[in-house]
């Protein structure tokens, strides 16, 4: 396991883990063990409070079985993010997991209070709340991290460092995929009260499968090619009786300079599991990353045999090497790659607590900028479905000033 | 290697090789090559006549190394269908695999002098040339194979008989790629005459993309599928300076069931080889085939492992049985795939030649009305990208008579 | 993630994480970053105590960096068992991560100061001391694990069962492998003090490898199998120049049943990763497992298309499905997998200490009776390499008594 | 289709095919149509005489069907060599495709008459017999071939090349396997009648799998290699009740230089394919070739990623390209690599006939020196396998003068 020198000396300043806080995650949540186990890969943090479920017998149960004391156990995100803004053992960073309606009044409460934030995707529910959150970051001056838990993978950060260094040439062609496939595809129970949330109108809109689902795969493009489309032409459909909302989108993508693309998300591509990858083409090659297989990103130069890059060769990017922890041929997996946006994360809390440089820490971790970007994408793809398919151009980033100067 | 009884029978009764005539495919054609092996792999064919060249000198340089008569090499089409036609020892079927401007006059030619015909796609340059042709097939009542060469593939065409036994259920998703990259694809020379043929417009006109490239993917789908799309919405690029024609097909598909699809064609997919394969999605599970992976057809149901299809386990339809040749674990290739076109086409017409029934023998082979259903898909699609990929309605097909009987 | 109720309800009864000691596993090697991510995954333990390394200064770092209280650092192990045995608050298990040959009196002085074990492999450097040992934890009343790491992987668990349950029908071969390779396979550096600790003959002894190396290979064959090999035959051999000890070894195996099998073990696999895999063949089919894609299990009855088995599809037997925590797509990797002995000995130890039934939480776990029959497997083999390969019988396990009766 | 034009200029001077005769092959046979199709796949030959099998009736209907005339079906392989070898329009080269027992003496006869031979491997029965054979093919000054088919692939013949360019450096691990599974493994039928002749002692000798099936895998590894083992050591099994023959061979390997290897040949890996590969570990990397994937060759050079190497990328050797015939992306499979065997010796066998240059067309092709090795190495293993596994010194090869100065 790599030593990760330069991190174990803040840890070593630091003194102590930091304390971590959770909205949602409780035991009745699908992403709550994730959270949890990712944040504990490198030792940074210790969960210390919660609001873990809007149940509150599972949320103690939570706390009981994740060994929270009791008197850190809150019903309301608004007592806690003020209780604990005010101990002198509050939480250092809250970890928002709730539904995604909420994320921006939860983010709004602790930034407030003057708690760093790492927010589940989609960061908000409209372009208009996003740009209000990246406000709000800076007018408070936190540290804000969305979990696109995938650019956590060490090949999907070397992929992005490759085509920033020009190994691809000048980008043509980027397609990404979620097309995700469970029994769920095939039917939605007659009675309206066991079908699933995410099909509701009501709990989600009926656009929700950009954000859900797409957005992952919208996300990394734009992660690894380092820009994002300028017009879209989306085609939304429902297959599956009985949902409200659309359950497959197809969207295709014209960026500025020239390159073209496609994602696709689905929730009826029937037999698939996760369905999620990527590849780009430039004028000099391909790169193709596929989630599934992570540990590998293969390359294809034009006129020359592909090549399987993995970690343990020397050939990585700093970038990715700094996202890898085990020796060759030893699997590192989904949980270590969400951990590397946790650590990252978690040194850059310790370093500025600690007066020191901290803004490398976060270079590689998505953040406002990213959730005002798919914001922007989601609501032109909505509008172009709305009209046919015709395309529709995406509204130009309006980033809250300091952070620009920063990055 | 599988003892085929039944094509015994018919090559016993008929005695003798089907004498076959080229126009194209000379040793300076890409395509030539390719076809003299598939036509030989069975043993049913003997090379007898041809026009292999437009330069003469390839021509009978061809023929002198395929043992060709001299007396049999033409260097007019029209000249070799009258005279091989009027020989008692004349061919039997000819082979068009000259460039797709000529495919319907020589077929034209060729069907009126009694000739049967196998051709290359696309089929012709137009719809309603298609259409004149397809009623020529059926005037001079011949026999007509497309050499759309992908479907001789056991695992094609096991993939066609589990979609029609309703082993996917409903349809609702397919997707089908051509996206080749090869060192063309990064520059066009400064030089006109150095540029390659395929990307002038005089020649090939500006969507010579659809009917080269993206019509084998497009295709696949509707042959597999056995359905082809009623709208379609289209973006055409040219990526590479110096290019006449577009080099990049977007299409997306919307069936009238409901279903949807997506058709990639490329020449700027730098790095792939041939870049071919379909995957569809029904409501009970999926379906993968991968071109350059051919032995393999990929099922995966819904809520269940994947199974990896293969010949050999007593558990394919007949018609991948029939495809099949050899013992399980030995590759088939390309050329034998190709080489079931020619031998089922051969079996047909010996078997109809010595009076028997015949048909069986066509039913997994692409005739004129996949010819028709192509034009008509490019047709549709160049408008609706003339049109800023609005959503464009493709022609219904209005094949002769006689075929719908038959079929 | 998958919700551990079971384990939920001991985590709550108990009330706080186990306190867990280190002796070995100090920033300066290469295990300990392993076993603390895989201590951490599911939030069972905290780090309290160790001696981290035999430097004392790279130990006291190590603590420091793992928020380990100084009075909690050891420069003894034997101080350590006992202090730790006498604090209220001393620690619940010990992890064993020094070099092999203090295994044995480094678990003998935990085990007598009634410390619960987790040792890495190989157990012991003899068959007699792993009698001693397995003696050891008998007459203590203690709980042992030893970390054969890839049998934590769910696939792995389920292979076991699927064996057990007769799927594969009578075995009749038995093949393993840990071929590694890195750039120290091609040659050791002239001056003596920069060759790998690894190759020296004085620290290792000469026949190493198959403790090392081969005992991951040979120990999985045997879980899976769940039997061992009575007789051996071996071809042990040095490639680099420089090198004190084998290199490279070959064994063969006979089982009493009648079934063969061979290992092989290697440092000279040069251009190989980690090389872990092994293949069963039954008179039914045959199961595949490559550790660097550990998330698949291949099964390929006989006579039927190959199965590729995975998590998420309610087919998987209760072993492997209590070791996923994720959703089918999401790769769980090594450390997860490691992690799952971690804490399967967490719920055991646990449990134990409540007066409950814990003997289910170790069933899947190698203990003291995997490492007896590495011990007689690698002494058999040394043997039969220094008789030119001849056969030679492995002796019989004599386990101490109550193992036997819980197990 | 690559165009070969220097085989171009042989075949336009030579002006015919080549008259191929046929011993065994018949359609009660398994490997009489691969043999045919290989053939043709070219175009250099046409199937003209044989005594097809041994039951008349079965030689009749397949030279029916072949539509090979009837005056040119023998019932005996003497008269057969003889008479065409008085004919004026007699064979040139004439397949051995009958049982191994056969081989030497049809070999015999064809060579007596100037008939050059391809002939089906194991070439002989015994060493003795190999020594025979090599020095009649030198008496009567015929070209000779050995189809070890694998051989023809373009792969195999790059890596051999990569081996013999010092690619990998000094070899020091060499395995090979083709360990195949069928639902016959499972049992022998209760009848001996029923029973399967490659199990019955009488027609096959017990060690008859070190002949049909470890040879394959055994000869790739001395063709790539370049050069054989000097001692072996071998354990044989019979795994099926009522089976009188081994049907389970591991052989080990040592070399002269010091490198170690391993052969597996089964009948009773059930579930598998054909199961034959390779993999090659030098000092600087290793080769893997794996024949159900036959279009790629893994390279894995130490301390750098992977590479995956395929034909196209004007990266590979003479050897290779001049095997390969399609476009990349273009999988040529089993019978396009046999048939390059096939067309190789044509060339050789026309270019001397016209008195030109010859021998560069067989410098890729087995012949007797193959068989001669692998008869030695049958012996070494019988022997060793005799004496409980001992090893068992090689006898060295003997070859007949002239063969070593042409090569």
């Amino acid at each position: 396991m790599t030593q990760k020198i330069s991190s174990d000396r803040i840890r070593i300043e630091f003194g102590r883990k930091l304390r971590l806080g959770f909205v949602g995650g409780g035991r009745d949540s699908v992403i709550g063990g994730t959270h949890l186990a990712a944040s504990r890969v490198d030792g940074f943090y210790e969960l210390t409070a919660g609001v873990f479920s809007v149940d509150h017998a599972v949320s103690r149960a939570t706390a009981d079985a994740e060994f929270v004391a009791s008197d850190r156990v809150y019903s309301d995100f608004n007592d806690m993010a003020r209780v604990e803004s005010e101990r002198d053992d509050g939480i250092d960073v809250v970890t928002i997991a709730a539904p995604p309606n909420l994320h921006f009044p939860i983010a709004k409460s602790f930034l407030e209070c003057g708690i760093d934030v790492i927010c589940e995707k989609p960061m908000t529910r409209s372009l208009s709340e996003a740009e209000e959150l990246d406000r709000l970051v800076l007018a408070n001056d936190r540290l804000f991290c969305l979990t696109h838990c995938y650019t956590g993978y060490p090949m999907v950060r070397h992929a992005r460092e490759m085509i920033r260094n020009g190994e691809l040439g000048t980008i043509r062609i980027a397609e990404g995929e979620l097309a995700a496939g469970d029994p769920g595809v095939s039917f939605e129970p007659e009675d309206p009260d066991d079908r699933h949330w995410r099909f509701r109108r009501d709990t989600m809109g009926e656009g929700a499968i950009l954000g859900e689902v797409s957005s992952h795969a919208h996300h990394l493009l734009t992660y690894v090619v380092g820009d994002d489309a300028s017009e879209v032409s989306a085609e939304l459909n429902t297959f599956v009786e009985r949902r409200e909302v659309f359950d497959n989108s197809y969207v295709m993508l014209r960026f500025e300079n020239g390159a073209r693309g496609r994602v696709w998300g689905s929730y009826v591509a029937a037999g698939n599991d996760h369905g999620l990858w990527f590849r780009i083409f430039g004028d000099k090659g391909n790169l193709t990353w596929v989630q599934e297989d992570p540990e590998v990103l293969w390359f294809k130069p034009i006129g020359k045999a592909a090549i399987r890059i993995a970690k343990g060769y020397g050939q990585l990017s700093g970038a990715a090497d700094r996202a890898s922890r085990l020796r060759p041929g030893h699997p590192e997996g989904y949980i270590l790659a969400f951990g590397n946006l946790y650590s990252d994360f978690a040194c850059a809390v310790a370093a500025r607590k600690l007066g020191k440089p901290y803004h490398h820490f976060l270079d590689l971790l998505p953040n406002t900028l990213d959730g005002l970007r798919t914001m922007a994408h989601i609501e032109a793809a909505v509008e172009s479905n709305s009209r046919n398919g015709e395309w529709v151009h995406v509204a130009p980033i309006r980033k809250a000033q300091r952070r620009d100067a920063e990055e």
